[in-house]
């Protein structure tokens, strides 16, 4: 209990309780903050009571949909999946960041039987919190994200390890590019390990795709065909400044989002 | 000539001439930095001329030395081939950094002929800049080089080039984690399909070794073994805590050395 403690020290809640009944009947809104499998376990708690407590609206935060969504077996229709591209390598209640938020992407996975009502109120949430607000289905959500994270982190630690491996041990002549390529290779293993697990299939496709691209370019490195390289160079540099200047300028460097 | 006439007018040098034998007359060391094709032909032109203007010092700072060993065809035993692990992706005169080699690593590849005093004194002008001095073998470079910068460079073109294929465009959902590992995505394309042109096959040997590492990576995560992961996901951790803590510190985040 410290950190509920410490957190009202702060001022960051105003109560807490630690029992559920009376927490469901007192939220209007119920947000579960925890890694893939803890919400799975969790969310299941909440939805088993909800209905007999009130009647809050439910939705949480992690970063793989289908199983969370799939782990939930009784529908609730006031239960909203959500994820937010947000978060940094620091936990804890003394991390809290008011604007944590602001301007970043909130995905919405809403169920064929979700509440209308319930969806606007927890678009309202995160509008109020600074986010922007895009809906995706369950499998869309998952296969994006397994491309746009899951994938470069397993492209990280493949890295780092290939160049532990390596006779010349390369990390120790390393520059800024090397210290960007491996940055989250330092990410918490047991989160990622059950990133990896809960989103195996998409996972795998999106390694897939990049192993065909990276092969891809391979062939036209081992053809020296230097016209084909610089047009791949180019298009890389173009899509990676239009990625910086328009579509993410909200977005610090240096983070690790779950 | 306006470049040369900035340089003068911030400073930044003494005096220039375009008169290449009154340089090697005049000079104790050149300093050839150029991108390896150009810095190939450049030091050429020196070494054919420099036995016979006053024998200087001649170095140079590309980052791939067999290709540029190999190019100078007369032997010159006051040739040191170098390269410092240092750089941004600015360039020009007015991206002129005092203390670009602080703390940073200097690899020197002398040759079987290099002169001892010609070593030293290469060795000399690099540590008075604040530098640290590596000596390996020309091979070594290479191949070291092709794994910790060459072929990461060539994953965030690949890792780029796969998220803008895909149906979903996950780009557009990608936080933190995804702008590290694309950054270098927008390096100079010329200057890098001319890295894969001159360091191919030590290039081409890095890429099939983190092919067989991610591959060895999926294999886990196929097989469901969250056991292995997790070991192979600390293992990395640990790596990339070390590299950050002991071997690299002084290299802040963010930058693109050649």
């Amino acid at each position: 209990m410290p950190s509920l403690e410490k957190g009202l020290a702060l001022g960051l809640i105003d109560h807490f309780s630690l029992d559920l009944d009376e927490v469901l009947d007192a939220a209007d809104i119920v947000v579960i903050g925890a890694p893939p499998k803890a919400t799975a376990q969790l969310l299941t708690e909440v939805i088993d009571r909800a209905a007999h407590c009130g009647s809050p609206i439910v939705t949480d935060m992690a970063s793989i949909k289908g199983f969370i969504v799939d782990s939930v077996k009784r529908t609730y229709p006031r239960f909203i999946p959500g994820h937010p591209i947000a978060g940094s390598e620091h936990s804890g209640v003394e991390a809290a960041k008011a604007d944590l938020f602001q301007g970043r992407e909130v995905i919405l996975t809403p169920l064929p039987d979700s509440d209308e009502r319930a969806l606007l109120a927890v678009e309202e949430m995160w509008v109020a919190a600074g986010a922007r607000i895009t809906h995706m289905s369950v499998a869309d959500h998952d296969a994006a994200l397994a491309a746009s994270s899951h994938a470069p982190h397993m492209l990280a630690y493949a890295l780092t390890a290939m160049l532990d491996d390596h006779d010349l041990l390369p990390m120790k002549h390393g520059g800024g590019a090397l210290r960007d390529m491996t940055r989250i290779a330092a990410s918490d293993p047991v989160m990622w390990r059950d990133i990896a697990l809960t989103n195996r299939e998409a996972l795998l496709d999106a390694m897939d795709a990049l192993a065909v691209e990276h092969s891809r370019l391979r062939e036209l490195i081992d053809a020296g065909d230097g016209e084909g390289m610089e047009q791949y160079f180019m298009r890389c540099r173009q899509l990676r400044r239009a990625h910086d200047n328009i579509l993410n300028p909200f977005i610090p460097s240096g983070e690790v989002p779950g």
